[in-house]
């Protein structure tokens, strides 16, 4: 049921043409209230897709009564005429559900906007239109599901989550896999709930949320133009969960969703995880974390079932982070194959033939921790991306 | 002549069998003075080879009187006793020299190591200290291009250069592809000079050269752990270039053998230039070339003939460089495909069949500029760098 599990929320996936494989391509969710409380967080990317300035501005009043999403084009570098269209589309959803009857009254200002697909290339609003149109006209408690097949683009399936609490849910939906598509240059999620809260909570609970989920997968260390987490509050449930308890669902649901995009990453055939342990601070973790993540030379052995720790520590050693050369352990798939700097374990005692891989690296200088997901480099990887836009 | 065009200067290439492929594999460099000033230049990385923590406090002194390289193992990350090979060979070589009874009086504080090939593994020091009697057995002042050839790993050839000056001359060979072979782990360059000169300003050359050369060249962005540029002058030619001739000279040396680098990386199958212009600083330049050069969407894109300026926009958008994301301009081969960060010249006029690639991006934020050389993500690349320690 996704992002319609929780109470108060309608949703809709249609086809309106923007795919020219013929899939769905719009989506809409729409939060009914009584709340219509809401946060956002967007992408640190500078280079900025017209919906994210769009919604980011919309998110300042701290509500929001509908998200519209688009499939098939990512409107971002389409200059001021690219901003006009995303502008357009929220005032046309706004005036469809205020003229459907059912007493709704939506300004623009309470409509975000998450666009994915090309960079580059403007929209054909009148299919664009044209959907909203039909989503509006399809809207229901139980179109979750075809809202997650809407916004999907080389995802091979839907990523949904629903987090059940006493009396409450958070339902939520994600496309994209991290930066691992960037031509499609999107990781788009929502997020609902019918917990009633304020919107300051709101926004600290999703922002604590991504900085440990979405923020810890790296696919291909890219940064996209298009990035979206959005999370509505309908207060339906008529439950306050307190602050720890709303932020502990947000994350869990968050956490269920970033592992779903690892797992569907293009052309990835490993799924890593870099657990970084003994370091001074939980930067320095996510720092070393992330350099292995990124480090090519790591992803294309591990694509080669290739235990190959000497990479893995020249990694480690690009990073400004506390530590003693001599004094670095490494296990992959728990086998302590480097120990102080040095060779450890026999290699052939690893087993890389499993999706799943568990890179251990040990700082020895203090207590913090923090895991990066991250996925192989593959010929399937390079095909996907260099055959996208030609 | 490489390494030996300029006066002073002896050289050696053996086979010592340190790698299976029965090529040769240590190689030795002698200043014969009259001076023996010498600089280096070595790896940013934390993570350091035993050579590298070896040459780096013998470099103190300013001067040096020999250089033994070896491929077939890069002697990082192997402990203690890994320092103590490198120690052992550094005083088999100054032992074996001064025995010679050519008049040389060396002590091993005067010899500098540098390794390459796996990380992770002992050398085998039998092999290599009798490669060093052989080799110092066949020095003579024409057996550059021997010493060349045995410092290739997976280069497909041997990278020299000579550049002519007034009565003194640069000489030099170099190895590697940056860290395009980072498993092979090194770039290892060697310059020679005749030219009569002081340490303060042989090392204040080096460094010049090397950081509008060696240091923008980035072909995967993987940093290693024995990178290593050494600059030995004999001071043979009895001529004092100004501290601006001697770097003009240097630089100009590091440049050509930068380039054969980048021409002969690993699996590549473009050489590219990103040119970034109307920077606010040659800092920010080098930044945002840089997020270019180390972007897998823009290498993958480029592989597969596409010129994706939507990539090349989002990989500047991470940077912190100075630039309004509505006024950047970028032209691929001299097709400004982008202008005022969208869409400009139609993308069927970019050529990019040829092997050689152009990218240039204006900041429109200042005067400075800089150029970043990489080479594309093939799957050629993925293949060898999967496929090579296992």
């Amino acid at each position: 049921m996704t992002v319609t599990a929780p109470k108060g929320f309608r949703a809709a996936g249609v086809v309106a043409g923007l795919k020219s494989s013929g899939a769905a391509d719009v989506a809409l969710v729409v939060n009914d209230g009584p709340a219509t409380t809401a946060a956002g967080v967007f992408t640190a990317n500078r280079v900025q897709a017209a919906p994210v300035r769009w919604s980011r501005q919309v998110l300042r009043t701290g509500t929001l009564r509908t998200v519209v999403l688009n499939s098939g084009g990512a409107n971002a570098c389409t200059g001021p005429g690219g901003f006009q269209d995303t502008h357009a589309t929220a005032e046309h959803v706004a005036a469809t559900l205020t003229g459907t009857g059912t007493g709704l009254d939506v300004g623009a200002g309470e409509v975000a906007v998450c666009s994915t697909g090309l960079i580059g290339e403007r929209l054909p609003m009148d299919k664009l239109l044209a959907g909203v149109d039909a989503a509006v006209a399809a809207l229901a408690d139980d179109a979750g599901p075809a809202a997650a097949e809407a916004i999907m683009t080389t995802d091979t399936r839907p990523k949904t989550v629903v987090i059940d609490r006493t009396g409450w849910r958070v339902g939520g939906m994600a496309k994209g896999a991290g930066m691992l598509s960037p031509a499609m240059a999107t990781m788009l999620c929502v997020l609902t709930t019918d917990a009633l809260t304020d919107a300051a909570t709101c926004d600290a609970a999703l922002r604590e949320a991504c900085r440990t989920t979405f923020d810890r997968i790296d696919s291909d260390g890219c940064l996209s133009t298009n990035d979206t987490v959005l999370l509505l509050a309908s207060g339906a449930s008529g439950v306050t969960p307190s602050a720890a308890e709303l932020t502990a669902a947000v994350t869990a649901a968050c956490a269920d969703l970033a592992r779903q995009l690892i797992a569907d990453a293009e052309g990835a055939s490993k799924e890593i995880a870099i657990e970084v342990v003994g370091a001074a601070s939980e930067t320095d973790a996510v720092q070393v974390g992330r350099a292995v993540a990124r480090n090519n030379l790591v992803k294309t052995a591990l694509f080669g079932n290739d235990p190959n720790w000497g990479r893995i520590l020249a990694a480690v050693g690009t990073t400004a982070a506390a530590f003693d050369p001599d004094q670095l352990d490494v296990a992959i798939n728990d086998v302590w194959i480097c120990r102080g700097g040095a060779a450890h374990a026999p290699r052939d005692q690893v087993d890389l033939t499993g999706r799943l891989v568990r890179i251990r690296v040990d700082l020895h200088a203090g207590t913090d921790t923090a895991t990066i997901w991250t996925n192989d480099l593959s010929h399937a990887y390079v095909h996907e991306n260099s055959a996208y836009s030609t």
